[in-house]
C-alpha cells in the first residue's frame, strides 16, 4: 500500500513517497544550484527545507551538504546520512505531519512545480567507467564484428569488462547533442571524414558513488552496495563509424566521447531495495573477489522512444530490463578497485548497454537494425542510425504495489554538427 | 648566452632563468597549497609575490590566479596571461632588477629551498587522456602481440589513437606505487589473481591543457598550441598481465587506473620554443583536419634510472627524445577535439610510451625485456619486470647554449600489494 502524502500524487507518478530521488536543480535562471527531490508534480527545495531547520536528526542536524551547489558532499557521507535523510523527508511530506503541511509560506518556497524549474548535472562527476555487461548485447556486437566463433571474448565471462570514459562531455536529461565529425571506417583503404553517419542511442544505467576508497585499497564485493548511492538512465551516445574504425586496439574514444546523456533524478538503492531480484548464475564462478554472497538485480523495465524528425509523436523502438545484466553493480565496483583503483564521490559507472534476449529488447540501434542492414519503423518513417532533429527519450520504472519508483526520462535531440 | 639572475644557478640546473617551470607547492605540512616557480634550487612562492603587488602587468594586476591552491585558473587564462607572468618573472629575478634582489625580508618569504618544499599535483585534472604516438612503440607492440604481418593496424597512420585514461590515481612525482592485484592473463583456459607479475614504466610525457574548448566545437589544428600551456613528465605504469587479459575489446582499464605518475614542474612552451624541431613526416598525408602549416616537435632528451631494491645506485635503462613522436601533441589536441569533445583547463593529454627506433631507447620494460623473453642488467641484478622495492626514476632535458630547460625528475618506488 503506498504511503500518503498531503501532495496530491496521481497513481502513475514516477516520484511518489516511495522514491523521494535527489537532483539539482535552479528555481529560475538566476538563483544558485541547489539539491532538491522529486515528490510528484513537485520539486522540494532542500536548501530551504536546511535554512529552515528541519533536517533535524543527529547526522544532518548541522550539516552543509544541502547548502552546496551538487551532491557530491552529501553522497561522500555515506548511508547513515542517507538514510537519516530519507527518513526526514519522508515523515515531512507525509499527511499527517504539520511541519511543512501547515506552513503555507515555507511550503510555497520549498515546493516548485517540476515544470518551472531548471535541472542540472545532480554531481561533478571526477571520473566516468562504463561496463559492458549485458551479454546480450556483448554477444550481439561480437557476432556482428568478430563471427559466430568467438562471438564473446573469454576474458568477458571472468571480469566485467570495461573502459574508462570522458567525464567533461556528460550532460543533463534535454541537452542537445551536436552529431560528431570524424574519420569513419573506411570500405577501401582510407578513411572518410565528416559528420557520423551512424550516430546511434545506447541504453544504460549507471552507478552513482557514494563514499569512495583510497588509492592502493579496494572494496570487499559483500561492501561494495555500501558505496554506491543510487542509479540514473545513461544514453551512451556512440557514433559507431567512428568507433569502428578507431577502437583497435586501445578501445572506444572520439566514437563516445562527443556526449554522454543522464536522467536529472538519482534513484537510491534504498528506493530500489522492494525490486530487487536474482542476478542470473554465473557460470564459469567468478573468482573470490567476484564471488557476492548475495547477487541482487532490480526489476527495472525500461523503454526507448524515438521522436523522428519533424513530427510530434513519439515511437516505442526498444523495451528492456535492468535485470538483464550478468555482471552486477556491486561486482562492477569490486572490480573496479581491485587493482587499488581509488573511486571518488560521484563517480559514473555505467552499466554498458542493456539489452535483453529478444530482437525487441535490443539496446541500440546497431543491434536492432544490425549495423544498418535493415531499419526500425517509427510510424511512416524508418530509421537505420539516428537523423539530425530525432529525439530519443528513454524511461525506466519499477512498479510496486499501487504505486511506481521510476526515473523520469533521460532525452536528447540530435542537432546538425557544426561546420 | 644564458640569462643572469641574482641567484646563483649552477650550469647544469634545470631550472635556469630561461625555463622557469610552475608547480604547486606547500612551504610546510600546515601550510595551504599554493603555486611557484622553480629558480635554481629554490622555489618561487607566487602567492607572496602577488600579495607584494609585484605582478603588476595589464592581466595580472587584480588577478588572483596565484592565490588558488592549483594553477588551474592561471591555465584557463590563455598564452596572454602566460607571457605576461613569465616576463614579469624573469625581471624580478634578474641580477639587475632591485625590487626582490635588495628586499632581504620579501626574498626570505618569498624564495624558499626546494628541498624543503612539498610539491603536489599542479592543477586539479578534469579528464586524462592517453595517446599512442610513437612509432617504434606500436611497431614492438605489434610485433609482441600480432607478429610482423600486421604489426601496426592500417587506423594508426590516419589518426592518433588513444584512450580515455584514470584521472582519480594520477599523483605527483615522490609518491609509492602499490603493486596492483588482478587477473592475469592465462596460460590455459581460467586465468590466474594476485599482484601483479608483469609491473612495468611507461615513458611518456603530457601536455597541460590551458583554455578549453565548448562542447560541440572544435580546435583548428593550427591555433592548437594556445590551447597547451606546458609538458610533465609522466609515468604510465602498466601491469602487463592484467593489461593483456582484460584489454580485447575496450582498451586497457585496471592494468593502468592503479597509478600514474607526472613531474610536479609544467615546462611551458614558451620555455621549450628554442627546443623546437621538425616532426617526422607523415605519410599517408593526414586529413586536412591534421594537417599543420608547421608540424613541430621538440629536443628533449630523456632517460630512464632504476635503483633496485636494496640499493643505492641507480641505473640507465632507457634513452630516448620526444621528438620521436609520430603525432605532435597539436595534432593530438585537434584529433580530441574533431569530434566536439570539450576540453578543460588542467586536462593532461599523454603522449603513450616515447620509443625510439633503437633497442636501447625502448621506453618500457616490454619492450627492452621483449615481454620478459630477456633481462635488463642493473648492476648485479637484473629485472624482467619491476620488482618490489624498486625505484623507477625518469629525467628530461632540453640542452641549450650554456644552459638546460629540464623537468627535474618524475620517480615512484614500487611498494607491495595491500594483502
Amino acid at each position: 500500500m503506498a504511503l500518503k502524502s498531503f501532495i496530491e500524487i496521481s497513481p502513475d507518478s514516477h516520484f511518489p513517497m516511495e522514491n523521494l530521488p535527489y537532483g539539482v536543480f535552479k528555481p529560475d535562471e538566476s538563483s544558485a544550484p541547489r539539491p532538491g527531490v522529486a515528490i510528484g508534480d513537485y520539486v522540494l527545495d532542500l536548501q530551504v527545507i536546511t535554512s529552515a531547520g528541519l533536517f533535524n536528526g543527529p547526522i544532518l542536524t548541522n550539516s552543509d551538504c544541502f547548502l552546496q551547489p551538487n551532491l557530491n558532499k552529501f553522497l561522500e557521507m555515506g548511508r547513515p546520512a542517507w538514510k537519516e535523510a530519507r527518513a526526514t523527508i519522508q515523515k515531512l511530506l507525509s499527511s499527517t505531519e504539520p511541519a511543512l503541511r501547515d506552513n503555507a509560506s515555507l511550503k510555497q518556497k520549498a515546493l516548485l512545480p517540476a515544470v518551472k524549474v531548471q535541472m542540472l548535472l545532480p554531481m561533478a562527476i571526477g571520473d566516468y567507467t562504463d561496463f559492458f555487461s549485458s551479454m546480450h548485447h556483448a554477444k550481439n556486437c561480437g557476432l556482428m564484428f568478430r563471427g559466430p566463433e568467438n562471438a564473446i571474448n573469454p576474458n568477458w565471462f571472468h571480469l566485467p569488462i570495461a573502459y574508462h570514459g570522458r567525464a567533461s562531455s556528460i550532460v543533463v536529461s534535454g541537452t542537445d547533442i551536436i552529431r560528431p565529425k570524424g574519420q569513419g571506417h573506411p570500405s577501401g583503404n582510407s578513411p572518410y571524414f565528416g559528420p557520423s553517419r551512424k550516430l546511434d542511442f545506447e541504453l544504460e544505467m549507471a552507478a552513482v558513488v557514494g563514499p569512495g576508497n583510497k588509492l592502493g585499497e579496494s572494496v570487499d564485493v559483500n561492501e561494495a552496495a555500501e558505496h554506491i548511492f543510487g542509479l540514473v538512465l545513461m544514453n551512451d551516445w556512440s557514433a559507431r563509424d567512428i568507433q569502428a574504425w578507431e577502437y583497435v586496439p586501445l578501445g572506444p574514444f572520439l566514437g563516445k566521447s562527443f556526449g554522454t546523456t543522464i536522467s536529472p533524478w538519482i534513484v537510491t538503492l534504498d528506493a530500489l531495495e522492494p525490486f530487487g531480484c536474482d542476478a542470473p548464475l554465473q557460470n564459469p564462478r567468478p573468482l573470490p573477489y567476484l564471488a557476492e554472497k548475495i547477487s541482487k538485480n532490480y526489476d527495472i523495465s525500461l523503454e526507448v522512444q524515438i521522436i523522428p524528425a519533424g513530427e510530434e509523436a513519439s515511437y516505442v523502438v526498444t523495451r528492456s530490463n535492468f535485470n538483464h545484466l550478468y555482471w552486477t553493480v556491486t561486482q562492477q565496483l569490486a572490480h573496479h578497485t581491485i587493482n587499488g583503483c581509488n573511486l571518488r564521490p560521484g563517480d559514473l559507472l555505467g552499466t554498458g548497454t542493456i539489452s535483453g534476449p529478444e530482437p525487441e529488447s535490443y539496446g541500440c540501434l546497431l543491434e536492432l537494425t544490425w549495423n544498418g542492414q535493415k531499419t526500425v519503423s517509427l510510424g511512416g518513417a524508418t530509421r537505420k542510425f539516428l537523423e539530425d532533429g530525432d529525439e530519443v527519450i528513454f524511461t525506466g520504472c519499477c512498479k510496486g504495489n499501487g504505486y511506481n519508483v521510476g526515473f523520469g526520462t533521460c532525452s536528447g535531440k540530435i542537432v546538425p554538427s557544426i561546420p
